[in-house]
């Protein structure tokens, strides 16, 4: 079977694969191939891993059999019709994402991005953190979104105390489904963490953030684009929002002009969340598991279908 | 019942009181007397709240029948012999603390201190920070101590997926109770979060971090005299600890040539961990409700001994 690995791997990966996958495996690496090479592998490829341009899949068609994305998202893809099996990498980074988002999150409570500041500058300056402290364990939280990220954000905070609702389009274990009854909700939410795919573009909309609490918080591990930036910037500059703690904004690297650099009450996390040491080995094992599972024709957790675009 | 209140309390705070305790009681408050009144209230006084210098219980001996220490630590009071029912502020900033403590150690492991910094030089560096992040969800903990603090840790952890151990001398719910336990098995822990009490002088010594894994963590939200500071530096300095989330110092404010300033794997969170927007008027609810419990001779939870020290 002809595997095409896009991703970028050091040779001690390539090997685990060559020595990991079934024997009669052709594989061929992107990174080892001349860029006359490249395209002729992919479109040959019954099994591909990695995330390639969407371009690579116009004519002559690509027929893979199997892809492994190797992220969570894939929105980029949603467009595509193939006749192919295809997963994303499930929940490898949800408990990072989650780590990264509570990270900020008791940061902005408690003042640790202020206090990191003041180290720099060797000067202890706690009486004027202390009166500003807040407590996540009082706060009502509603988390945007079931998937594989809120759920590990809800696990993780499941013991700190605080009250957390959920929202999602049909699963029956969430607490609201609707626009409609998240903006009913809002008012009495201290903490929204957003987890929503790439496919529900400028979801906080101004409508949306209107309708939160004046001082609440706002958190996104979900995608950049899910959020209007500009009306976030806005309800953060005229003190409609307490703070945000961002790892995904609408452009990525932000730009030096964004007002959110600089920005007290914002922290940004520079999409690091779903990062960490055992992440490339973690997308390697991840793409052997499927690709057992496929073979044996078993059934894969982490199947997706392009047009939900998550 | 004369009542001395040593805590600064605002107008309104005062007003509390003045409403809240029963009819009969005659309160004095520190910040209205002149500085020739304010010791021989103190002296006068069957009620004292808050934290005079242990000095002022020197001949002519005060006689309170009711002491409401405003910390939970009360170290500074061990060697007092007092025939007095004394409370400390109990579980009131343990979550506090919890979250500070867990702020820190996550935004340790994931980069959220390099993270803040970039964000003031406007600097997108994920690159850089992507591959060194850790997953708390990984770690093998170990809680030094089991009061209030250590328990809110505890609780407030579970939720990580981290294996949490915990000690301490007597309570049977700990997994280990002396040190030669706990020596044991620091080479297979990742983090030592310390929540011990003030009694416990230099606990954390040379001997003990020797024994810690080489790259694991070091947090201290119990009181900064229970580590040998020293030690500490050394080998945080010499990279046997991989880092270090440090609310409480052996002096504070953390003398400006300490190196513990410019360390880039160590937070100095200013020993803030127990302040709150809600802390100073949380510390005068509970001082009422323990009078109340203490004149009508019921149980109060946060009874201490002052030998104890915590």
């Amino acid at each position: 079977m002809k595997v095409f690995i896009y991703t970028d791997l050091n040779q001690s990966l390539q090997e685990k694969l060559r020595i990991e996958l079934p024997p009669g495996t052709e594989l061929s690496f992107k990174s080892n191939l001349s860029e006359s090479e490249v395209l002729p592998a992919f479109k040959l490829a019954e099994v591909i891993m990695g995330n390639p341009p969407p371009s690579w899949f116009e004519e002559p068609l690509p027929s893979p059999k199997f892809w492994q994305i190797d992220s969570a998202g894939f929105n980029q893809y949603q467009h595509l019709k193939l006749n192919t099996t295809i997963a994303n990498m499930g929940d490898l980074f949800s408990q990072d994402c989650a780590e990264t988002i509570i990270g900020g999150i008791l940061a902005l409570y408690r003042g640790l991005n202020h206090l990191i500041k003041f180290q720099l500058d060797k000067e202890w300056r706690a009486q004027e953190i202390r009166p500003f402290t807040e407590s996540l364990g009082d706060k009502k939280v509603l988390i945007l979104g079931s998937g594989t990220i809120g759920l590990a954000v809800k696990k993780a905070l499941s013991g700190f105390g605080c009250q957390i609702k959920t929202t999602a389009r049909n699963n029956p274990i969430a607490d609201f489904h609707s626009f409609e009854e998240i903006l009913k909700a809002l008012p009495e939410t201290d903490l929204v963490i957003n987890t929503l795919p790439g496919t529900l573009t400028h979801y906080v909309s101004q409508t949306f953030i209107e309708a939160m609490r004046k001082g609440s918080i706002y958190a996104n591990i979900g995608r950049g684009n899910t959020t209007d930036e500009k009306a976030l910037i806005a309800n953060l500059a005229n003190n409609k929002l307490g703070g945000a703690v961002l790892d995904v904004t609408e452009k990525e690297p932000l730009s030096k002009d964004s007002p959110l650099w600089t920005m007290d009450n914002v922290i940004l996390t520079q999409h690091t969340g779903g990062s960490g040491s055992q992440e490339v080995i973690g997308r390697v094992k991840r793409f052997i598991s499927n690709f057992y599972l496929f073979i044996k024709d078993e059934e894969i957790n982490d199947k997706v279908e392009l047009q939900t675009g998550y």
